[in-house]
């Protein structure tokens, strides 16, 4: 029998719980795999006499995560602390500098230093593992790194957030409101008590600028990502997106364009009749446009300790067989600059919701002035308004003056176009509220 | 610059062709991300003559294939001539002797020899990759193999075959007979001049003899399947799927029971709104269920020269980077041997369409023959039959005897009663031809 691979674990949550258990439960199968048994000996965690789920009594505790990363007895260090500084980054680092091979599901660490912690894990010629960083257990990371290399790739793009698609899915299926069901899910814990980091867009935002950089070989910017999130999604916002044959997911998409790379994330419309619309609840997906392999997209559950344990094992598994390649599958060193696409060059159709009051002129004025940025749509249809329906509380009708909603699809155009007749109507006064305009998605 | 990997190239049809494209577009990049330029330095074909697309000018001829094999400039011998013996076998086997690196394309061969072949990779010590052999570019060996090698699977299933998919989408979509859309798909290229093989099921079962053994470690035994092929849906049997909120696809399943493990291709209804209902046209998709994951699932492009090459590539891509595995993951001598659950102890719900003689008690005993072996109904519905649709040709309507279709929808039972009961149906003389009976799979 080969000489176990030892472990030393920081961070026992949920996922550390789901590594200990799927170490336990894989026993003599995992080292058939592997043909070398994988053990924690090590571990760190924020207090040591915490009642656990499962039994750590056999592995040695290490109160100081740096001091376990750089451990004599371990042969790699596995961070799940979370967190892009402190002192998750500090032990990724002395872990990589000590000679250690890293397996990370730190998304937020990786997102603001990824280029440079792969470029010291290159150094020393250690691995630098990230599969459970991007869309859970999705083995996303490896189908980009290795399984579609020998494509150039041209954009990629996914639902990375189970707690948007959890709300997004329940607003649809039960005709609820945001706020409704988003307490909903704190109270089912599929949400955080503060919730704005999901919900806001900013976990997707992480998980983005590693795909990117697999996609491109390009160096990770998180600050290079336009951002934006669910909370302006409406009940009404769901219900039309029904009527005109679209489902809304939150979506972040990378792109190749002729004035550089766009990153975007937003609530986006995607027909009805397509895979990435049916990827519901808590599940997660990855899509890939490649030149020679077309598109493919992989589902998966997103988060939770059993299906991140599973991306994680396989990062420990590969270490395990003697596989180390480049953190983003090209070397640090080439992993480019890029020039950033400016969201306003963004081309697309929109869906366009105006809440209006009522006048002789005005649906006549909004129409000339989406002509005047040379927009034209492919639909405009005037539904009932929110106050109108029944059982929905809020209303933003001013008193007295009667009020109707309009929603528009465009034809395909541009972010600068839209931006410019949405501001140039609500100029004009005949709405009563900011405009909702949400993206549709080429697929 | 690290010295070339040098390929052997047998085949030069449309994947052999995609491949010579993808590396010569690759180029540079190509190298960044193996860290080793990949060279085809010499092929063999079936006509040296040809007229190709690609320019083959620069490599070497090699009229005999097994030649090709040992030939001694080259590191990999890349096989995509297909089929189970002959030549293909021949070749490979020589390759792997000869201490050759070999990728394969060819899922016959390897439903057929798998664990001998990887028993044989393994003793000399040299990869065996298989990634464009199952459901063509999408990167399904590498996420079984590797990336979901910390589970244990209970299922694996897919749509495997694009030929059959684009014939089911096309006829939903269009309301067309099976007839007619084939020959269409033949005109096109999507299907084969001798068809029986995509669309009786048995490229289906060739890849689900794969998945198989990757998922659960057993040897490949292709004669263990239970295959059903497409050639008996009409377009009652879509019609009624829409109605029940289903639709019909052609899965290949895989499945622990605890009767042995459970191997079939058959047409089967999914719900609507799932994923892998909306999986439509030449796309084909894998599903794994394993116990830390969940549910997982890879969509993509199933066949075509650029997807499978795609596929090829990356296959080569992790030779250039010095990643040689266990071709099926575990070593091949602990590939088990295993039970084959009957097809008669198959559990699930059940869609029977009965051509039912519009008398007095037959529906009446049709519900008792139900009934007498245990099985429930969900639903049952009389439909218009087929002959009483407008601009539908075939009838087989006894003539001067009414006639009714009556479509039923089991809740769970066994294969074993369903067969029982049909065949006293049958039995019973209520019946005008063949009860039509399609499994519903769990998702």
């Amino acid at each position: 029998m080969a000489e176990p691979l030892k472990l030393g674990l920081a961070g026992i949550g949920t996922v550390g719980t789901g590594l200990v258990q799927l170490i336990a439960a894989g026993g003599d199968e995992l080292t058939a795999k592997t043909g070398r048994p994988a053990q924690i000996v090590a571990y760190s965690a924020r207090q040591k006499r915490k009642k656990r789920s499962v039994d750590v009594s056999k592995m040695r505790f290490v109160a100081n995560p740096v001091a376990l990363a750089t451990d004599p007895e371990i042969d790699v260090f596995v961070e799940l602390i979370g967190g892009e500084e402190g002192p998750a980054k500090e032990a990724v680092e002395a872990a990589l500098r000590a000679g250690k091979h890293v397996v990370t599901a730190n998304k937020a660490l990786l997102a603001h230093h990824g280029a440079a912690l792969a470029a010291l894990a290159e150094k020393i010629g250690v691995a630098l593992n990230f599969e459970g960083a991007v869309a859970g257990g999705i083995p996303a990371v490896k189908a980009m790194r290795e399984g579609l290399q020998g494509n150039d790739i041209s954009r990629v793009f996914g639902i990375l957030n189970g707690t948007c698609n959890y709300i997004l899915t329940k607003m649809e299926r039960e005709g609820r409101h945001f706020a409704d069901v988003l307490q909903e899910a704190q109270e089912q814990g599929y949400a955080e008590a503060d919730p704005a980091f999901d919900v806001g867009g900013f976990d997707t935002a992480h998980k983005l600028a590693l795909l990117t950089s697999l996609a491109f070989g390009t160096r990770t910017r998180f600050d290079a990502i336009y951002v934006e999130g669910i909370e302006t999604i409406t009940l009404t916002d769901i219900e039309a997106a029904t009527d005109l044959g679209y489902r809304i997911k939150l979506l972040g998409v990378a792109l190749r364009t002729d004035s550089g790379i766009e990153q975007r994330v937003h609530p986006t419309m995607v027909p009805r009749d397509t895979a990435i619309a049916n990827v519901d609840g808590v599940s997660n997906c990855v899509a890939i446009d490649g030149d020679f392999i077309g598109d493919v997209m992989l589902i998966g559950p997103g988060a939770g300790g059993g299906p991140t344990a599973s991306a994680v094992m396989s990062d420990i598994i590969d270490i395990a067989r003697g596989v180390v390649l480049r953190p983003f599958g090209i070397k640090a060193k080439h992993m480019k600059a890029y020039k950033k696409a400016a969201m306003r060059t963004h081309e697309g159709g929109y869906y366009i919701r105006l809440s209006v009051y009522d006048r002789t002129g005005a649906f006549a004025a909004i129409a000339q002035r989406m002509a005047t940025q040379g927009i034209s749509l492919e639909s405009i249809v005037q539904r009932r308004s929110d106050s109108e329906r029944p059982g929905q509380g809020r209303s933003t009708r001013k008193k007295g003056e009667p009020q109707a909603s309009v929603v528009m699809v465009t034809h395909e155009t541009t972010e600068a176009a839209v931006r410019k007749a949405l501001a140039a109507i609500e100029r004009d006064g005949h709405v009563d509220s900011k405009p909702q305009m949400i993206r549709i998605e080429k697929l």
